[in-house]
């Protein structure tokens, strides 16, 4: 939309070459051009707020007469990053009050429009990745010219980047090393973030649609009648799925630990081995089973931004530490291991939607795929 | 060096869990304390201006009282644009500064510092590219939403786009559509374009400092006297090089016009087919053809770079434009090709750089390569 | 999947540490295990063919005794190349046999497998364009090398590339310079191409598609009376579209030629415009205005990656004409612009589904969308 | 090079639309038309070997009658993999052989060929990270089709890939879980990785290049007597950079330990805390202060781009096991965290060039960098 070829669409919304009778006129004129609809003087300047952008970058190098020139650069990168987070805020905000009315259904644009803007985070995210680049155009050396000019600052203090996280489903108690969180951000920033906590984040809302999916009323079933040995307390679905996931198990993993690891995964309400509740692995794992019908195609579409978004989250950590590891070496952990232990704590704790990755294991092949009753398929697809 | 790991540096800068006594106190103190050499209380959101940079986004769609939830896409997409146009503008004038340099040599150490920065430059574009792609996110009827409240404000009227390939070597009197950017810009700016165009751009300062390049003097090249056949007003070396060349030509290529064409790009001082001088031309050749001594690694990479540079810059516009195709339709060109036309143009004229490109023409294989004198020979290595 | 990790997935397959009783037996035993299905002894190397595949590099330079490392550089881009399209075809032919089934519609699976598919073209295709950055690190001295070996074999040869180009929806009649391909492929790769052309390409068989589209007949559309001024042989929901478009339409734009350009798009059947059918572009608008509807969401998304993969194509030939350039220069075009013509004519004529694009153009702002009847709504939905 | 716009190539070389007089006979010729250097009868398909390399795709799903659409996807990104592989050794056999001679110096050409080709294996290696990407449009659902049918085989038996590591310098004993290596490949493959282990890896061969650095010999000295307070039986140079660097650390951190890290890791003849020979990590540190001299430009080169390739074979690993554990889930580590366990062991063991990165931890500032002797200062540059 920017620059250059923008013009391709002024010639069509100005026509002034061909509409104005007096050239040198309408040359003054045209910087200062109203919109049509409000009045208003817009110019790609005013418009973008460029002079506040423009004047953000103080250097405190340059403030103390040291010469670092590459400290232009660790600024502008980092306002980038805080950029492109306060756009990930605007589409977690609106994803968030999606999910939280009251009843979002397949036929309300809600879900549809959650998954184009998930996936608007995802192209965001790649770029935040793709970023980490360009910062390791610094050398250390040529870090070290300003490093100690920015103590105790730190991107561990990025405010919107807690918030995210926090948003999505990040609790400060699964925090890695959660106490330096709280020595770190400003009181107003822990505030806010604990009241971030208190509303219900991604994770919860997604786990309360997925425990809510309709269709496991017993009319929708009546294919699967319990069948002699499997379990009679159990939906009459997930009682055969079971049964044909345990079967397939070869040699040693068909034992006593499968099934009671498959048992607590999708029906224990207590002691869980994962933060989803059982009713929405239940339902998830549905959705994998049977995307293929039109209705379960937007929840599976969804469920997939949401994994591809925590692959780049967690492939960013990674990226960023290797980076940090190269810039700094290991002076982070001169004291032992204390460095890297954390920075691999931080990667393995803070997946928040791992647990729909996990459900892989308790997948079956298509051809074993129960068929539905012709009932639920109906209701599964469109009318026409 | 932002986000989540940084800490890793500070639990070195800090060893507050260590240090301090009293866990309670440093809670509330950690998040002002001060800097060791500046004594400034030095916070993340304030080091980086964010207060500045994270208010500047003024939906006029919200000051309208319309539904526009792209426009906030819209705005931070262009306004990271503009913040790597800055970082890129930072590179530039060092980069400028150093070849405007008195005596600029391989000794220097600038040679390496502006092909370091200028590879800065060329990963930082790469991303600019790929940017292109967040924006594609939004879809044509989204834009629909508030496109109008934004006439007639363009990214044409991106101010350091214009002065990036001003200072780069474009002047306005090649730019396509030239007329536009009088009628686009606000007086200011075209200004303090037409000042930048005042003083010496990286393409003049590149091609002065090719220009100037030494070993020319003939005690250099004593095994390359002037041979029957020769023209004996050339150098002995391009003399040779030039019967070489002529002769690799297959058929119908060895005639006339292919000396001519040769002998017009690199010695005609006047109606030059391209912008380079007849001197800088040879000079690049001989970068390119005996780039394996060390004194012309460095010059070899610096051409590199700035090709890259050309190519990205023009990827960037081809891109851009396929977005906006996309994203606008036809609306551009409504009354005929000029839209098309437009564009096509700027992207064949705003090439810079491309004069290098178009020497790959005259080279010659590898094996054909004439042996230099030992005198160059050792003057283009090390003493080592 | 591959490499290093994917014992992540050998350690449960196999569990051998713990199975086998005789560690050294299990030693030599373990590379020629059998498959527990097939009784194969699957291996790596065997499964993969990579004796063929790693002996199928012959380099002309070898066999000639000249020394050119980069030879093998230059095979194995192109026969990356090559393998990419094998799966592209691949992918092609689900593709097409899907839309050549009797009757597609949004129950049948077919559709989201399709859109899934071509998903997987477009990520195979970024890296076709991220390819042309390794072939990059060959500079043109060292193409120089061996270049003349190659002659006249070239990538214009490609049979591949020009099939898929084919069964796309490219015609042998609107490729630029089209007596080339006459000249340059074999008589049995010439006469794949025609078969293919005498088959459906993608683009007819989505031509169909969307003329096929059901909920035009009048029942579905009583709020849509004709209205006083409205073309009363258009269907009324058009007839009320066209006026509300050409009522947006500023100043100069509302004119006869724009009435003109709408009807000769969407309503002429001879002389169109476009290669697009009028019922087709038809189709394709009403999909983009109501895309929220879920009938229409599958839909929306498979134009949106048909569109996506036109401009990687024709991102892929920009980059790499660019490279072509900067690795030979002009020698191209010593006679004359016909090596520059041809390129330019090649990114323009070589567009498939720009089409698509071009809708966009007639698109109106969602708050002036007219609301559907009660009945289509329904229909559009689902039962749910 | 390939496709489409080859053909610019083509215009000129071959002239044939100009030159031959019967355009009907021309047609039929010129596919067949002869190398005008090896009398061959070049063409596109024979040269690439595209029989070989098209036909090696044999599914094993297709041969069991079982459908998995997918199963040529996993084929051919796996077959692509190896391609690259097979480049990546041929570059790396060029710069093993450059570090084997006798030799090799600044003035060779040998340094920056090597730093050229080890460029060209990071633009590879970025391309197999971004390769991932592909297979993950391979869903859990669509690789169960024709698992099964693929064990024993492995990724984890990709000979070349265990080779690439071995010749960069991992050695069998450092590998993670070494005892799956010599069950999973087979005899042969084994053998050739330990041969290859008798050869001196990349890792040695730069080892000793490093450690063989010229310039310690004291003339070359003068300004760095032995001062108060300096170890007397180091080398002066070192004795005052150690004093400059313990003292600008801070508080705690300037301890004995402190003084011990560093004295081991440049010192320490034995129970070395890496790798890398104490002479070759003073020479790399030198390398990093001082690179802006002439004479080490190259050098510094070279010890970025191993860096950045460690990088990203690192992250390759990362993302392929994100990806693993998407595509099957746990049930890798039914058992336990054996799974994972293994993964973070090769992650973190197999890194190679990581001891580079660790040297930064010991830079100290630019302007506490202590200057040169002339004499020396003289030979880092050139005659100029």
């Amino acid at each position: 939309m920017l620059v250059e070829n923008f013009d391709l669409e002024l010639e069509s919304c100005l026509k002034l070459p061909k509409v104005a009778g007096n050239a040198a006129e309408s040359r003054t004129k045209t910087a200062t051009m109203k919109n049509s609809y409000t009045g208003k003087e817009q110019y790609y300047n005013d418009y973008l707020g460029l002079d506040k952008i423009l004047s953000a970058q103080q250097l405190e190098s340059e403030a103390q007469g040291v010469d670092a020139h590459d400290e232009m650069l660790f600024i502008i990168v980092h306002q980038a990053y805080e950029l492109w987070f306060k756009q990930v805020q605007h589409e977690l905000s609106s994803i968030l009050k999606i999910f939280d009315e009251q009843y979002i259904n397949d036929n309300s644009k809600g879900l549809q429009v959650a998954t184009h803007r998930l996936n608007r985070v995802v192209e965001i995210w790649k770029l935040l990745v793709a970023q980490v680049r360009v910062m390791e155009t610094m050398t250390p050396m040529d870090f070290l010219d300003f490093r100690d000019l920015l103590t105790p600052a730190s991107g561990f203090q990025s405010f919107q980047f807690r918030l995210i996280e926090t948003r999505l489903g990040l609790k400060m108690d699964h925090r890695h090393a959660k106490k330096y969180y709280e020595k770190q951000l400003r009181a107003e920033h822990i505030e806010a973030i604990k009241a971030a906590e208190n509303s219900l984040s991604l994770f919860e809302l997604l786990d309360n649609w997925l425990a809510r999916m309709p269709f496991w009323q017993l009319d929708y079933w009546q294919n699967f009648e319990q069948k002699a040995g499997e379990n009679a307390e159990m939906h009459p679905f997930w009682a055969h799925y079971r049964g044909i996931y345990l079967a397939g198990l070869k040699g040693s993993e068909r034992s006593e630990i499968s099934m009671k690891a498959f048992d607590e995964l999708f029906f224990a309400q207590e002691n869980r081995p994962v933060r989803l509740s059982e009713k929405a692995c239940r339902s998830a794992l549905f959705i994998y089973l049977y995307r293929e019908y039109p209705l379960l195609q937007q929840p599976f579409q969804l469920l997939n931004k949401l994994l591809e978004l925590d692959e780049l989250m967690s492939t960013f950590r990674y990226r960023h530490m290797i980076m940090v590891r190269r810039m700094i070496g290991m002076r982070a952990g001169t004291g032992g291991s204390s460095g890297a232990g954390y920075l691999e704590g931080a990667m393995n704790k803070h997946h928040i939607f791992g647990d729909l990755a996990s459900l892989a294991t308790y997948l079956i092949p298509r051809n074993l795929l129960p068929e539905l009753d012709q009932k639920l398929v109906k209701d599964l697809s469109f009318r026409l």
